[in-house]
């Protein structure tokens, strides 16, 4: 039976962690890596009485090095080695043993040889009841390609002896996966997964830092799977990511995010199959399809006192209008046009909980789904259970998950507008037309270690897809970010992954204690007519420096007049394929978000050729904030 | 003249504060790149007053960027474009404009259409008195390897036109570095030199994120600057460094850093000539030469209360005799054989400020060398000042400069041994022989931001050569790992880079607050022996799994009795070569250090395929503190 499986190299701790790690994530399943047995301080048995009680079945013991073609008398040492595997496996209740194709300088690749040596081991292997699986590693001595193993091994021609195919290798030897569709099922001993980012690097160190989690990379899993399915292979497809990051995280959460991707990527390859008439797979249980994603209906600020005044001063600066209160809470709802914005408050629950930790910040986005219910389903059925808050009498039940730092990301139906009315008081019924229409995008910024989670998160939990990572320099350092949106784009997250150092995106890790919402966008249609009445109004922007407009006049043959004004008003420029693109970013809210008020014209993308000159503006922004500040100190 | 120079684009942070850190560490001569000034928030003459005030020469502005080979109506812009750039170097004054190779999709790639473009750019330089510098990127469209660049030079034949090399793209391109000892000297516009690890990686990123100052890659800086001085250039050579890390430390340090490692790259360069009969450049002013290092005299450690009786007790245990009291301090000498250890418990000075800061630990080690005055003249001369410390009346002042995390580092005279006795009472004259013979080896950990800068220090300054760098696995992450050593060997010091998650080396910096000296390695002829006498007397050694015994006895065919002899003892062991290597680790004191004892049977590494054993042993170690503590506290 097809299974899901992980190797324990995966995860980091100790091996009663991993095993305890694996099977709470719903795996059934496991490889133990050696290594992890080595650094064991109790018995192999111990290891086996544990994977039992947790209903673990060891499905290999792996890897056996360089052992096929070597000359005598390594080769007769090593069939001593293989014998003392085989006992450690009868006592770990392990049923197969992984050979990885030999490094060593003096191994022969003669295929009559490695197949002699490999036939004679599957020999003494059956004698004994375990089978044998051969792989080829990318940086083999002679077996490098999964086709070289494979003749080797259909020489060999013993019945417990099969191979072991591994997307790694086979995609960083850019091999073709296809004719993997033309192997006898029965040969193929055991199947591992494995995605990487499209980068060009050295097999051994791509492999050994930059091995993902199928969907968190660039490689086509779905190929690779279809063809293995197209054998009618019937066993284990295992994760096998060696990755410091997830060994630096805690083995739960890398057990669960291998799950996750793991079962979306067993939906995608049914999706697949049927397109073109072919049965599903089945391999995890049956998972609710993803609701469909329908925009942004409120975000939600966390704040308290003066804080709060500064930041609703802020929200009126930029057009909102406070149009609700809260029936049972201390919180506003403002808006203009599409935008909601929800400021609270309260002195106990959530909301505070979290303004405690991070300070003002956005506590909650709530996203439009066209069937929340389903949602939250798919959500709960991946591991991301439900969080249930404190209402009041007749107040709506919002669904909600958990998200970056605990945030809550709430599910709500798409075109329930009067859903507010029975937890909000509405003040007559104001004007919210305004420049303002809708969000454009929100960004995240998450901690580097954190990063592939939060994406296995928002793509296979709630349904994003992403766009390919870019990586941007900041005065400090440089950050890397990658955009992840809804089917119909009207929800857009830039992810922007802070790596150390004291980049604007760094800066806010450390302000904010942990990853957030650092930027919200608006669009509006005239930002020339907006900025000068929100400047009118008090409200604080960006210092851009006069250089910046120099250059852009050296660069494209821009109206002198227009970019003067765009000077005066603080405007950013960008232009991509005849589209045309200004923007602006407000002053930063306590090192913690700001808002950007951009205007489209035919553009697409995010105006990342100007993110250098906001972040060295911010950069310069907080040098004065810390000068002003020694300044007090000194005065 | 030859002169050296650096980028701004190397530093992190804002323009003031990047031309005021070169002109401090010594540099006279500096390029802008442009992104600096565009960032800048005054004027560009304001930055020119800026330099003049620090007596730096800006030496070019750039990059122009896809200029050459632009089709009409693109090319007249890019005509227009570079106007723009001859105004802002007016203002700047700056005397060249440097131009890399296009990399736009449409650029024509003809010699004689590039030549022609250059050409007419130079002839409208030369109208306002500048020049032109022409670079061939490695990721160029067409042009992409230095002997191209000089092809469209020759052929624009202007005499304000010159070649940019910079080693970086030569090396990239894995370019001979030799023809260029051929090109005319007038016709070379700048030489810019960085360094990058020898990693197969595109040379874009390797570009982005690796680049380094000379000595802290993998590359052949000295080859390349003796072709370049072949020729009879006499302009800038200057720094081009985008690192991320770079970015992110303080300018100070880097432009510091930079000028060691040209200091020391003209040092080496000098010496080449000189063996060969050629004149010394002496493009530095002259440095005093390394002094031989030869050995360690002592070891410090920081300590107060019962942490020092703690220590002591295990000083007493590995067999050290406590033979001297210091005159006027709470310093106690312990000494075995060649090995003295001195314990601080001094309840001010520095010794007491660095306990303070990093608890129990060693916060100097004193080097012996054969001229130890000359070593602190080249330290001085190379920015590192001589630490003062407060000595007794009639005491030895000691020379010490700072090291890792404000630790010392004496400077002794190799031999003089009976300088002890102006500081120290000698107690009798005690046995002092024992089983351990000599220190080892000493290993440092430093955060992975700080590694670069480091080990510029311990080479260039110090006089300390490099091994290739090795990455180790440990249960919660990776870490690298690259060893200095002294041209005797007599001092080697394993460099642990920590990169974040929960490794031991990370969990040290940690605890330690900062990188230091984590492990202390002394050599014994008989192990065995060694660790049953301290055993006895009460040594705590790590805990090694017995699995490790099996997988020893399945890798090696070692005498059983050995083994088990090994497994009761807790020691481990490595072979290469024929030799074998014997050793153990005491367990961690405090977080902070331990020690390894070890034999040598003509064996020279350090046991490196242990390490994830010791590693893993460490964290059980580790995870085991953390659960008698959670017991303590629920008790």
């Amino acid at each position: 039976m097809l299974r899901w499986s992980i190797a324990t190299v995966c995860m980091g701790g100790t091996l009663e962690t991993k095993l305890a790690a694996a099977a709470r994530a719903g795996f059934r399943t496991i490889e133990i890596f050696e290594n992890d047995l080595t650094f064991f301080s109790g018995k192999p048995r111990e290891v086996r009485a544990m994977a039992e009680d947790l209903g673990l079945e060891i499905v290999a013991l792996q890897p056996l090095r360089d052992f096929e073609g070597a000359p005598e008398p390594m080769r007769a040492r090593n069939f001593d080695r293989a014998e003392r595997k085989f006992d450690l496996m009868d006592e770990l209740g392990a049923s197969m043993l992984c050979i990885c194709s030999s490094v060593a300088e003096d191994a022969s690749g003669e295929v009559d040889v490695c197949a002699r040596d490999l036939a004679d081991l599957s020999d003494r292997a059956a004698r004994r009841g375990f089978r044998i699986g051969y792989e080829a590693l990318a940086w083999g001595r002679h077996v490098k390609d999964w086709t070289q193993a494979w003749q080797i091994v259909e020489r060999a021609d013993r019945g417990n002896l099969g191979i072991v195919l591994d997307s790694f290798h086979i995609y960083a030897r850019k091999n073709d996966v296809a004719p993997i569709a033309r192997l006898p099922a029965d040969r193929i001993a055991l199947v591992q997964v494995a995605d990487a980012p499209g980068i060009l690097m050295d097999a051994m160190s791509l492999s050994r830092h930059h091995r993902c989690f199928p969907g968190q990379g660039d490689w086509d899993m779905t190929a690779y799977l279809e063809a293995v399915a197209a054998t009618g292979y019937a066993g284990a497809i295992s994760l096998e990511i060696f990755n410091d990051q997830f060994r630096g995280a805690p083995a739960n959460a890398i057990a669960r995010d291998g799950m996750r991707s793991l079962q979306a990527l067993g939906e995608a390859l049914d999706q697949t199959r049927l397109a073109r008439g072919e049965a599903p797979l089945a391999i995890s249980r049956a998972l609710p399809k993803p609701a469909k994603i329908a925009g942004v209906e409120f975000i939600e600020f966390a704040s308290s006192g003066t804080q709060s005044t500064r930041l609703e001063a802020e929200l009126a600066g930029l057009g909102f209008t406070r149009v609700g209160r809260h029936k049972s809470k201390d919180v506003d709802l403002y808006r203009q046009n599409d935008v909601n914005i929800v400021v609270n408050r309260e002195q106990d629950g959530f909301a505070h909980s979290f303004y405690l930790v991070h300070g003002p910040s956005v506590c909650a986005i709530a996203l439009r789904f066209d069937d929340p219910a389903r949602a939250l389903e798919r959500a709960n059925a991946l591991g991301a259970p439900t969080y249930h808050g404190r209402i009041g009498p007749g107040e709506a039940l919002i669904p909600a998950v958990a998200g970056v730092e605990n945030s809550l990301i709430y599910m709500v139906k798409a075109g329930a507008h009067n859903a507010w009315n029975k937890d909000f008081d509405f003040i007559g019924s104001p004007d919210v037309s305004g420049p303002l229409e809708r969000i454009d995008h929100l960004s995240n910024v998450v901690r580097r270690s954190e990063f592939l989670s939060w994406l296995t998160f928002y793509k296979a939990v709630l349904g994003f897809s992403d766009e390919p990572q870019v990586e941007l320099a900041d005065p400090y350092g440089a950050f890397y970010s990658r955009v992840i949106s809804a089917a119909d784009r009207s929800v857009r997250i830039p992810i922007n992954i802070a790596d150390g150092g004291s980049t604007t995106v760094s800066r806010f890790i450390e302000a904010f204690g942990g990853g957030g919402v650092q930027q919200i966008a608006l669009s509006t249609k005239d930002i020339f007519a907006f900025v000068e009445r929100a400047r009118a109004g008090g409200v604080r922007f960006l210092d851009i420096p006069d250089n910046y407009y120099e250059d852009l006049s050296a660069r494209y043959d821009l109206d002198t007049a227009l970019i003067e004004k765009m000077r005066v008003l603080g405007i950013l420029y960008d232009r991509h394929k005849g589209g045309e693109f200004f923007h602006i970013y407000t002053a930063m809210f306590d090192q913690r978000f700001f808002f950007e008020i951009l205007e489209r014209r035919n553009y697409d993308l995010f105006g990342a050729a100007n993110t250098p000159v906001r972040l060295a503006a911010q950069a310069n922004e907080f040098d004065q904030g810390l000068r002003d500040r020694a300044m007090l100190e000194t005065e």
